[in-house]
């Protein structure tokens, strides 16, 4: 490492940032008449005709048919395999016949990897037949499937503009503990482990978290996964889901939390509608329109249900999940919309963290959003006030002296806020129009299940 | 519910979208002079005159100092109290002493809510004197200091511009589980719980899930939290942090992913210096230049720092944090870069998925970043063809029937991929020249704190 003269060298090389490969998904080939292109994909399906052949080429957000006729290239179709990877040359040539007015006439193609199996479950079809079971069994093949995955672009698609929309109305991000020490409600529906010694729990929400933001920042958001220990064994339950939080300080009333999410998914939609035109075609999604979102007061939603449907009331202080769609159903009916604000649930119902309607404690500032017959939405405003916080846990029994980091944020003084919590997955589920909410979590997590 | 000519009406109400509150954050006083204005906020510190008061408000992002004058106000200056949340209005007036050209004279003063204690901490002085310690006992109230938040806003502009630059690289955001069956990199440094009868473990890297996704989307991302079980008690590791993670498809070699990390990095750094400048003076940030990255091997890297600082080698087959900080310290000297990576680590050191390379079997096609002296990521190429997986894993006595579900995307056929995991507390600490990783991260997990 010497040079002659005495002077050191260093064995430093570079590695030069200007040299970015081309940004998949953005391929257009009609832009490229007569000239030859290179693509990256999967084999994804392979049609032998007379004399030539289709082969599919699935990019990472396209499938491209390419003919491979022995007049352009040497390959032949036996050579080839489905789910092998290449990397291939293509002549984009004028035809007449084809829908796009051009085809890919393959010229050379090279084999970058090989499957070592015949597929478990079978992606090339426009629609996957397999049992939901089998498909979570083998998801990471089933997710190849252009539908399947479809569904994960448009929930990217959603998490963006969700991002966009609170970034732009001066919120914060913040990245909050998942391993806690208390549960924001408590109860048996929580993960619990060992933790050098000393117990833990998994986060079922960053609720706590959240709030205490709101004495920071004024407006906080995450995106984020929560875990509830839940037995339910529903299409609408998952054990660990993406939940998208946000709190705002210095609110007039819970109201301006509703305007803030309706404004948020209205600006999520309108987003859809704009950039993923594909996905939204390929599998057939007709996007709700948000003007004004209806809202009915819990008690009032109870008694509509039961009247217009001659339906008894049995549990009193909760919505049935039936009742949910009943009075979705009703909703559409009446106004067109497919989302409904039911507001003021019971106090008996809601966490101790709930502010109550001074003019009637018995019922709380608070709301669930309900979309296309399912409550993908929990809100309202919180307590902020230390005295009103330290007299309703001591009325429900709770001892204080358990949750000192939390009500230290209280004695400290916080402005008047509240927030929500969005469950992504069924957000997912009910716009798409998907009979289950594990189809639109990648891994899903529940009672029976925690592979692959 | 029924009207007199029979037809039912419906008692719903409508949440109007359109008249959301003012975006906090952007307040431009200075554009409103002779004009009354209203801010919300927290009294961050109250100075007492003769005959006034300056009432420093702390909004969202900012403080404002504001005079309180019997002139112009009927509030007495003794009836307000730091930490008090606000609603004010205040003349904006021009004031040839004041730095910015106007003040603020105070009009009226809502008061909202009242803090019920004197704050633990001092946060109303330009840095915090309290320890560590103290500070993180007292996170939500220390977290109100304006250079404490900063921090965090510096953070989410990170957070931030990292998505936007990946989403723009033709990258799909992903959400993967953190409820897991199987360890990634295994070992006894794993969280373990109980899922309902059966053993799961929380995630230590998005690893296998997003190694699975290269398959379908060809480039994703992930920004979520991480776990690691390790019993470290240093100034750079935390039990849980977040973990900026991306896995690229079809790429020629891991210089590829290099390439893609420092551009992602520059582009950050540039967001930060056009959006973050108030953050950024606050804390007298030295934005690094990200030009070119200057790499290293990693035994060269071992020779260089034993042969330039005369230091015997004790650990051969890692750096030792030691060695970071003196390869750092030489590559600043040398080339003026902030940056190195280090690259071919040897086989015996890194993960069973970890592509060797070729020409060298007992060296990986894999690196590590070290910026200013500490390593603030891990990346490499993966091996995708499954033969080569499953011989690496019988030749290191693992059981491929343990990873059935993780070799499942090998047999399915996997292009030529890898990616890269970057700690975002760690990047942070070193960007902002903190001396522990727990200061850029808002509750931090350790071996002894889980709380609050």
């Amino acid at each position: 490492m010497m040079k002659e003269n005495g002077s050191t060298t260093y064995p430093f090389e570079t590695i030069p940032i200007s040299a970015l490969s081309a940004v998949p998904g953005k391929e257009e080939p009609g832009a490229h008449i007569g000239e030859e292109i290179t693509l990256c994909g999967s084999i994804h399906k392979i049609r032998r005709m007379s004399g030539f052949a289709f082969v599919i080429l699935r990019t990472s957000r396209d499938l491209f048919q390419c003919v491979l006729s022995p007049e352009f290239c040497s390959v032949p179709t036996d050579g080839l395999k489905e789910e092998m990877c290449v990397r291939i040359r293509a002549l984009v040539a004028k035809e007449a016949r084809s829908r796009t007015g051009w085809e890919l006439r393959l010229t050379a193609v090279e084999i970058l990897s090989r499957p070592a199996m015949e597929l478990p479950v079978v992606v090339n079809q426009k629609r996957m037949t397999a049992s939901l079971e089998t498909m979570l069994d083998h998801r990471p093949v089933a997710l190849r499937n252009e539908k399947e995955r479809a569904v994960f672009r448009l929930q990217h698609g959603l998490c963006r503009a969700f991002r966009a929309f609170l970034e732009n109305q001066g919120f914060t991000e913040i990245h909050t503990p998942k391993l806690v020490s208390q549960g924001a409600e408590g109860g048996a529906n929580i993960f619990r482990l060992d933790y050098f010694g000393k117990e833990a729990y998994l986060a079922q929400s960053p609720q706590f978290y959240k709030q205490m933001m709101t004495g920071v920042y004024e407006r906080v958001f995450e995106i984020g996964p929560v875990f509830r220990a839940e037995k339910h064994d529903t299409a609408r339950h998952l054990n660990e889901y993406t939940s998208v939080d946000f709190e705002m300080g210095y609110i007039s009333g819970f109201e301006e939390i509703c305007r803030m999410e309706a404004a948020m998914i209205r600006y999520a939609l309108e987003t859809l509608e704009e950039e993923y035109e594909k996905e939204l075609a390929l599998l057939s999604v007709k996007l709700p329109r948000v003007r004004e979102i209806p809202s009915i007061r819990f008690h009032a939603a109870k008694e509509l249900v039961a009247e217009h449907f001659g339906r008894p009331v049995c549990e009193k202080e909760d919505l049935e999940p039936e009742e949910e769609k009943l009075l979705s159903q009703l909703v559409w009916e009446e106004t067109g919309s497919d989302f409904v604000f039911v507001t003021h649930y019971p106090s008996s119902k809601r966490p101790f963290y709930a502010m109550e309607d001074p003019a009637h404690p018995e019922v709380t500032l608070s709301f669930d959003l309900l979309f296309r017959g399912l409550e993908v939405t929990t809100g309202g405003q919180r307590i902020h006030d230390y005295a009103a916080q330290l007299a309703k846990m001591e009325q429900r029994g709770m001892d204080p002296s358990l949750f000192a980091g939390y009500l230290e944020m209280h004695r400290a003084g916080m402005p008047p806020h509240g927030g929500l919590g969005l469950g992504l997955e069924r957000f997912t589920a009910r716009l798409l129009e998907l009979d289950n909410v594990r189809r639109a979590c990648l891994f899903p997590r529940d009672i029976h299940r925690i592979m692959p």
